[in-house]
């Protein structure tokens, strides 16, 4: 077999005292990073989608908060933790549905909590520590779910993604797309369709560029084409990230995810999920109670720059949906790949 | 009960002598005809989908063979007939599926042969009477379908549809939206979704538009949203058009069809094609026969004059794809609402 070293990308960083992000909404044709130095930057940075994908937000979340309280003069540890919760309060409203978010944000707290006697400049440095060890966690867990994915794909496969779950989504190696790039380093050929993933392209512009750098046969469709390709028997396993995953397995991720995961079923295709178990949330008992977050018609209707609807036109533009896990055959974590019922699992 | 009179447009026609289009490349932002004096631009408005929908293109092939012999001096016309000859072969080639382009093209090369005996210019006039009424014919069988059509649609009713099968598609009134017109005209409340239908967005820029024009309640979707607004519980039927039928009833249309048809089986919801029957093709004994139009990979990653896909991605777009009868509850044409076995029904 031949080996293949996967080519990563610095999604998120601390540098030079900033929060550095790679501006995604510039992809594939321009290559920029943006240094976040105030929160503001960061929220919009997370709601304009410059950085998207739940963990990457969760690292970028935690980087944000430093960032919030580095220049801060504060006299006390329990003034700047004051600050800190105002921005992370601030923070969470970036973006509904990732619980990473949320989880991230938590952490952060906690911990600025749990350390409150130290001196303020001593806290800064913890609370920094903190955001760079959810980072390298993320990386390691991303290359815990590649190794543990990889053992679903066999050599020959067609495999399926909708939207971006790879290095741009996390620290720099991905959850489904961690599941290719693992497996695809293994010597196993692979062939993966990406779904163009409307409206924002984030399977046109991301998915393809990093399977591409990575060296991987790719086929970019548009979204209305996965049935066509199923039917054709091009594709052997559909595997998606996810944004939430309830206590029973139901799975919040990009929408159109829904439609493949019906879509599999419908042509016996196994379905899998790729994510982190941070994007668990065991206080949710099933996937009805997961906020969706609507984004603006004019992602719909001005997407590239040009109007292409008709003005005051009603347009309904849901950014997830929820896989019930029914329709799941497998959720792949840094623990392992989960089989249903999920709950049992995912407590064990 | 209300009632509606729904405003039709002028989507093909021939006047001042030449084959008058409205350009659909430039709707919704721009509403300009084009005036087309030859045989070339006739193709290129087929093959550029300036005019597209399987019934306008029929209509717009038997003005440009008119057209193609219109200041012909030919000194007989047997000379003239070989000349249309030439020009019917050449149209034949601008799109490979619609069947009512080839239909079309039948019935003008016929119509000359049958009428070698007259002098030249009386048979360039026959000519030109023969697309009229192809023309006309077309019209009142998109009314005669939007009334068995609209037998189908209950007050209240969710409609979900897939690319233009309006006004724009055929000589005026629509063959899947007619059904949505007419329902709206007898005072039925109904809700229409419209699929943007990537990647050309005739969905988004043009039923959206005719659907507004005629005062029905509209909404916007993405492809990739369709089995989530199902799963609400938004949509009771599905209603699209068709560009070619097996005899059997597998049925060619806009890639994204099978795709629905597929997920409303999934949700219990009726799926329909309305269709006149000169889109039926009797030879073909089912859909596997059916030639699929592959179109350029541009249309997917520069589809609005920006790139939106990493230079040299591979692209897999299919322009059709073919909905098996099984997946199809009724197909609607001008003879009224055919139900399984479809080979039966349309011979009878």
């Amino acid at each position: 077999m031949t080996t293949h070293t996967i080519p990563t990308v610095d999604t998120v960083a601390w540098r030079d005292d900033a929060v550095r992000l790679i501006d995604q909404t510039l992809l594939p044709t321009e290559f920029t990073y943006i240094d976040c130095r105030t929160v503001e930057q960061v929220w919009e940075a997370i709601k304009s989608l410059r950085v998207r994908g739940a963990p990457a937000i969760g690292v970028a979340a935690a980087y944000g908060v430093v960032r919030a309280v580095w220049n801060n003069n504060a006299a006390t540890s329990d003034a700047l933790i004051k600050s800190l919760e105002k921005a992370a309060d601030y923070l969470a409203t970036s973006r509904p549905t990732a619980v990473n978010l949320f989880w991230a944000l938590d952490r952060m707290r906690r911990v600025a909590r749990e350390h409150v006697a130290l001196a303020p400049d001593a806290l800064k440095l913890r609370l920094l520590d903190e955001a760079v060890e959810i980072h390298e966690e993320d990386d390691r867990l991303c290359h815990a779910i590649g190794e543990h994915g990889a053992t679903l794909i066999q050599d020959g496969d067609g495999v399926l993604t909708h939207c971006n779950a790879g290095g741009l989504a996390t620290s720099g190696y991905g959850t489904a797309l961690a599941v290719m790039f693992t497996a695809h380093a293994q010597g196993k050929r692979i062939h993966v369709y990406s779904d163009e993933t409307r409206p924002l392209l984030q399977g046109a512009r991301l998915t393809t560029w990093e399977l591409m750098r990575a060296g991987i046969e790719t086929t970019l469709i548009c979204d209305s084409v996965a049935a066509q390709v199923m039917r054709e028997g091009r594709i052997q396993r559909v595997v998606t990230g996810a944004d939430r995953i309830a206590a029973n397995g139901d799975s919040a991720n990009k929408i159109g995810t829904y439609m493949l995961a019906v879509l599999a079923k419908a042509h016996g295709i196994p379905f899998y999920i790729a994510a982190p178990t941070s994007t668990l949330d065991m206080s949710l008992d099933n996937g009805g109670l997961i906020p969706i977050e609507e984004r603006a018609a004019e992602e719909v209707t001005e997407g590239f720059g040009r109007r292409t609807a008709p003005e005051g036109v009603n347009v309904y533009a849901p950014a997830f949906d929820v896989t019930p896990a029914e329709l799941i055959t497998a959720i792949i974590t840094e623990k392992g790949v989960h089989r249903p019922p999920y709950r049992k699992s995912f407590l064990a």
